[in-house]
């Protein structure tokens, strides 16, 4: 008899639940997006739908209909009446007895969540500390994939440490990004962050720091920093969808500018709420 | 109200079961092991669990009882009541809302599953085709998570040409290891393989491969080969739990020696048969 257990219990393997055989606790096999709303109203939804069709058609998951998925997070986000909402949805290949191989027609599982999202005012002015980690993660960080068992593990390190936020360095010594935010530092009158390859995520919100940094007169500089450059740099800050622009005040211990978030930073986080209001 | 989305159904979120915020769906944050038996004697389990403690402890999943384990793979191997069984089990960080950082105190899920292995005569007799494809996996290979995304994707690839195993090459273009095997090469009168490094898993059926080749006379050199040089070998084979040892008799599309199991795989699949008896 092909039995499964579950902590210590013994059960025949036929009535388990199909969400015990899914794919993405096996293999990680699967992708996902996070959203958010401002005041009632998804921000960026359409770019956030676009990056997850890439990321499906990355790993060969086909024929998920991005039309439904639109109509799925709106649905939930009506049911939920959160104004200030944060949307996380994944799609895995579905569920089926482990084999790395499975049949090419198996229904994809998707699970959603919508759950309230402190406007994080407090973040945005106390601002954070970060420091740095060994970037472990796999070559195609531009597919947002649910292997992320080396960014859990780099923000533990980071916690321990009394930080906010790790930031992966690769082999080469290079600032790759956040485990779950873009990296960005300003220096003069420039703005400089990670260039996109596929060792970081196309972030949205790096998209429109970009975008505000334009707005505010500054030179965008699309070129990795190293940890050094950045405590150096006048100012640096993360991007990150749940809290849009977070300064960074102290990295790996030192002290950034004057330890306050600097004239840009703050200047480029009220720019951002024009594009979000 | 924070809800929920299966598929197309809304759920208030405190009605879905823990597993559906299982930290192994939502980051793979977990490890696992394949165990098997031989007529109704489980092989190496101690090597396995030993492993299994590695894993755990790299990744801080604490407080977990080694000997627990070992008595829940025993009393579900007894209850299933196969003797050439598969056993697979995996323990997660927990079920919790999803955070990259989570509550030290977080229970451990656990899983095990009790399957029927066909011994594989039919395999080692005839043989498999392998393909090589990009090593993509994260840097700490040598721990055995749940992130194992890269290596379904490079099993797809090799299925899609024909091939039941992808044999994984680094950027500096030299083999690593398959998606789930070991991989060896015969060249004269010495077997070789890739040395242990956090590049690769600490294989328990590599380590009894290298012990049968001892026993068979070869010389055992723990170098990474090309796949040029692999083309050029006497003999390949793979190493897996499931299977033990399995000739390569085409790699890349071209033939190993006279495309039939080599001499010295056959001894070294007798003399593995001896350890498992």
């Amino acid at each position: 008899m092909h039995v499964a257990m579950i902590q210590d219990k013994i059960v025949p393997m036929e009535e388990l639940e199909p969400i015990y055989f899914d794919r993405g606790i096996y293999f990680g096999d699967g992708v996902y997006e996070v959203v958010r709303s401002y005041d009632g109203k998804i921000f960026a939804l359409e770019e956030h739908l676009q990056r997850f069709a890439n990321s499906l058609a990355a790993i060969k998951i086909a024929e998920v209909d991005i039309d439904q998925i639109r109509s799925r997070v709106l649905k939930a986000f009506d049911a939920a009446s959160i104004s200030n909402a944060k949307i996380y949805f994944h799609i895995t290949r579905g569920s089926a007895p482990r084999d790395h191989i499975c049949d090419a027609n198996l229904e994809p599982n998707f699970l959603l969540t919508v759950t309230e999202l402190a406007d994080d005012k407090k973040t945005k002015i106390e601002s954070i500390a970060v420091s740095t980690h060994p970037d472990w993660r796999w070559k195609r960080c531009d597919i947002k994939s649910l292997n992320l068992l080396p960014n859990v593990l780099a923000r533990q390190d980071a916690a321990k440490k009394g930080c906010a936020e790790a930031i992966l360095v690769d082999e080469a010594g290079l600032i790759t990004e956040g485990t779950g935010s873009a990296f960005f530092a300003v220096l003069g009158q420039t703005l400089q962050t990670t260039p996109l390859t596929s060792n970081i995520l196309p972030s949205i919100t790096r998209k429109f720091a970009i975008e505000a940094g334009k707005n505010v007169g500054l030179e965008i500089v699309e070129k990795s920093l190293t940890p050094q450059q950045a405590c150096c740099a006048d100012e640096l800050f993360i991007a990150v969808t749940t809290k849009d622009i977070v300064p960074v005040v102290e990295f790996d211990g030192k002290l950034i500018g004057d330890g306050k978030p600097g004239k840009y930073t703050k200047l480029l986080a009220q720019e951002f709420c024009s594009f979000t209001s």
